[in-house]
């Protein structure tokens, strides 16, 4: 652990990550001593950190923190938050900042490796996301829908949990984003309300262009996603997942998704 | 500074307060030793737990905290953060909770003591608060909403702003909560949508109760606002400020208002 280029876990507790959640983070993988897909994940920090008005670190500086961590973490999740610093008393934030810079690694979680081929049984969760259009989009740390969201079910056969919004919109997992292929276009619903858009949501959308799949960024209702011909989910941590089950819903085979993950896998690899 | 009982002013990153902002927090007054309404804090504080399903620390423990702290700090701002404490990587809370307990102590600020009597000038924000019924009312960690808010304007002549939500209607100050004075009654924003329901809020309504004045707890539209016959805030912080100018309104003279901020006042100092 690394908290602003020093050893340590530990952080002040006038920090404004605490206080008010005030900042963003990443999560990605470190395999055999490289972090995969660090510059993609980087120009995210960037734009989150834009969107808060938090000066964002330099890519120099993190690159070098991110190395030196990963000398004695080669594998695992690495997490990354960046905050608005130390502030006084009160919201405003302080005229001149200095953001506190976060680094921790855990093990990879040892998920099951069939969830990857055969698919993941998901669920519909209660909590509905709010709108805030100001937010939509960025992974701030602020949680605690998505702590309430997973905190419905204990039940571990279930990979993951659906989200949908106040306007019946389905937005994404509760860890992931949310892929739909239908009618041989591919869908990911749009994220301007609500949502976090991830690093691997991107990689999709990229590898969709290259490989001339249609793709369409607009609102998806939960109807559209029981009657698509395949349903994924992808994050940096799990990869990707299709869906086999979702509510009174199945799914058997997953062509498109399973070529997009091999594709994914072989960059990572790379 | 107390974390957990002990003097400190750090905790660990791995903290759910900030990974998640998977907390609540209580703000009071401490005046010669004595915290003012600390009961009623605990009691929020309580509710609060219970709705995000932390385990609420003893008022006993909580209690002996707080008195050893003013033992050393006898005034100025008492802040109480209780996390969901530490946990492994996700989001799903641990099964076995141990809450994280952060006492700090802050001086009173030092507002212009006129704002009290004259009234502030207020603002409104451009940023709408979203509509989370499952987070509304309650004095969680994830309050990025208002330092977006507050961030909006750098006006130290500027006492508070008012929020409305995504659906039009008026909700609080970015650190405080709204009366209206209309027609001989009270009114305040119902909270059920967003919005914090702070200690204040509670004693101005019981005085509403006491003094037989009517009590409205409902939706509030904008244009209300502007055509109340007074308007004003409340937070433990800054007790009670008359608003005497909001956008184009100007409002002179604040009868009830100076009432009921008189008898908290008293409340307080007994």
């Amino acid at each position: 652990m690394l908290v602003n280029g020093r050893q340590g876990d530990l952080i002040s507790i006038r920090d404004r990550g605490l206080l008010y959640g005030d900042g963003v983070f990443r999560t990605l993988r470190a395999s055999r001593g490289r972090a995969l897909h660090w510059p993609l994940h980087y120009r995210k920090l960037q734009h989150d950190c834009v969107a808060l008005g938090i000066p964002c670190p330099d890519l120099a500086l993190l690159t070098a923190e991110l190395d030196s961590l990963l000398l004695n973490h080669p594998d695992g999740v690495v997490k990354l938050i960046v905050t608005r610093g130390l502030g006084a008393r009160g919201y405003a934030p302080p005229t001149r900042v200095e953001p506190t810079r976060i680094w921790d690694v855990t093990p990879a979680p040892d998920y099951p490796v069939d969830w990857a081929i055969s698919g993941i049984k998901a669920r519909l969760c209660q909590l509905r996301l709010s709108r805030q259009p100001r937010l939509a989009g960025i992974k701030h740390l602020n949680r605690l829908e998505n702590v309430l969201a997973v905190a419905e079910s204990s039940d571990m056969g279930i990979g993951e949990g659906l989200l949908m919004d106040t306007a019946d919109n389905v937005i994404e997992g509760t860890r992931s984003n949310l892929f739909l292929v239908s009618k041989g276009a591919l869908i990911t619903p749009e994220l301007s309300g609500c949502g976090v858009s991830g690093v691997q949501r991107d990689r999709v959308m990229a590898w969709a262009a290259r490989h001339n799949l249609p793709m369409q960024v607009r609102n998806v209702r939960l109807q559209e996603v029981m009657k698509a011909d395949e349903v994924f989910v992808v994050s940096s941590v799990i990869g990707l997942w299709p869906i086999r089950e979702l509510e009174q819903c199945r799914w058997t085979a997953f062509p498109v998704a399973e070529q997009i993950r091999l594709s994914l896998a072989e960059q990572d690899a790379g």
